[in-house]
């Protein structure tokens, strides 16, 4: 805050509010200022807030939350008051402003860097314990996947029972809307689960991730249901090379870029680089797309503590498609991958 | 657009983009100008955009959707691009100034009040037919939950098994993390299903809702498991009361602070008014949260065609809370519930 040179930051993006103080209700308005914190939220959170929150003061608000904490740092005579470009609207902004005297409505409210999703990327331990049980979870789902996948199955029915294996081993939600993309629809990178029946022949690609306590997982398999033809194959180990290359690479120092370059020049050279339309990966925690960003000339460079996901694929319109996606964690030496379901080539 | 003095509209909150234009990407900006509509994404959606847009030309960008939209306003020589403050970030409106010429930065880009979310407030006959059929899989739902609940079951098996069968049923998903709360945990207005135990005695409300072909249920019922307390029953009766006393006024005139006092003012009768602690309900489509908001002293007028919950509650923290919801359509003569299930006092 001192950097940025304001003497409050006003937190309304509830992954960030939850990161601070714990509070997980769906109206927020946090205030940092002068080594105090202030959550305002409303009557419905009255019990949740006294139960979750810590080391803040909690004010029960008839007003938006926001209005509130507008009228607060007014009274506590903040000055310089910053707040997050990239998660306040432009109307939220202007409301901010309304709920102010005329005269602080020009210089009270300054847009600051995101100071809470740039902590955010760097997870303690006790963040790590919890994406590691989010992955190893992913993990032990996708090996029942495996014992269930069959021909003639739905896309929405593998979907369902993906689903339901998470919530009774324990997930609060899942992270995303569960992809479960096959034959033709392979080469969909976002396929959500369908009415199409999974094929006897061809790929059937699973994206899936649980909650636990809050931390997100995240993974991507590719499997193959009965004989593949030779291309298929080779479409496959191309992908397995380009993701295991990308993992190989992560380590404190190295930029998201050369990651993003490691798996696209392996596809490069085997010329399906121009199939892979997406970036290599992002961040994961509290939400499933956080910083950094693994594309093309990201210049970010990567940190002990921060957890990312490999995912590249190949899709080829009308024919078929793939993604392999890891979690990996930095570590100080390097990388350990928080996924580890076999990636090999699976027929079944 | 006319109205609002522009002549170019830039849509980019998704549930809008993909009400214009049948789009339901992640990654859209939809460009309209002039009778003509152009919708920008990225190489991910190369073959859904083609599947999923009528009448709408589709660009895939190499650069952010917004950025290539905005080069397009800028050769189109558009005079004034409207925007909605209320869904575009001050980060996202400095990045489009960015992306067009210096002289342009002031003028171009004008806050319009929400256009869209105005128009997606009042359903069609489509519209209506595919949220009648997400209202009524809820309705089934919750039948099939009433042979299901019982004591020692956890709110988190209860909420498993009933997103399954939702999943199975054909549900794309569910319209927003399940509720389930019992015993104590029934004063929480938003109680997350948790790993408690159904109880031997008191009350579970399940709020939940489907999604079917975009179009998003939501409901809420509270039974009681095992014997009640008169208490328990009485304040069951009065919520009941204020639920029924809201719908039943519910006709195209009538404001919507006028529904939100019909479920208050009786809750005040009987001294209860302290414990309800939201608002009665809001609008229902595309999103789970839409227009119009009905809330104390709120003007808008409701109008056929607008899907609205009534969804009064009492939560007194430490002890039970309770809540009944519906969905009503407001018609020309008045009012049809969408969500007829049983609402009378259920002990199991």
């Amino acid at each position: 805050m001192k950097t940025a040179g304001v003497d409050g930051l006003l937190v309304t993006h509830l992954p960030d509010v939850r990161y601070l103080c714990g509070f997980t209700g769906s109206n927020a308005a946090l205030m940092l200022a002068g080594g105090r914190a202030v959550l305002f939220t409303d009557g419905r959170y009255t019990v949740q807030a006294k139960v979750e929150v810590v080391g803040t003061r909690v004010v029960i608000a008839k007003k938006p939350a926001v209005t509130a904490a507008c009228e607060w740092i007014v009274q506590e005579e903040i000055k310089r008051c910053g707040f997050d470009a990239g998660q306040t609207t432009v109307a939220a902004l202007e409301s901010m402003r309304k709920a102010v005297p005329a005269k602080l409505r020009r210089s009270l409210f300054v847009p600051v860097e995101p100071l809470v999703p740039k902590l955010r990327q760097i997870k303690d331990a006790e963040e790590i314990a919890k994406i590691r049980a989010a992955a190893t979870l992913g993990c032990c789902l996708f090996n029942e996947m495996l014992e269930y996948l069959r021909p003639g199955l739905t896309e929405r029915e593998v979907a369902a029972t993906l689903e339901h294996a998470a919530r009774m081993a324990g997930a609060e939600a899942m992270s995303f809307e569960t992809i479960v993309a096959s034959g033709e629809r392979s080469a969909l990178p976002h396929g959500r689960a369908s009415n199409e029946k999974l094929p006897r022949q061809g790929f059937v690609t699973l994206d899936f991730g649980v909650i636990l306590d809050g931390y997100m997982s995240d993974m991507t398999r590719t499997v193959h249901l009965g004989k593949a033809h030779p291309e298929e194959r080779d479409v496959y180990d191309a992908v397995l090379e380009a993701q295991q290359a990308a993992v190989s690479v992560v380590a404190p120092g190295v930029t998201a870029g050369e990651v993003d370059e490691a798996a696209r020049s392996v596809l490069r050279r085997l010329n399906l680089d121009r199939w892979f339309t997406h970036s290599t990966g992002h961040g994961v925690g509290l939400e499933i797309h956080e910083g950094p960003r693994l594309a093309a000339k990201q210049t970010q460079v990567l940190e002990p503590g921060m957890v990312i996901t490999i995912e590249p694929g190949v899709y080829m319109p009308g024919r078929f498609g793939l993604r392999i996606e890891d979690m990996v964690l930095v570590t100080a030496k390097g990388h350990e991958i928080l996924t580890p379901s076999v990636k090999a080539w699976i027929e079944l």
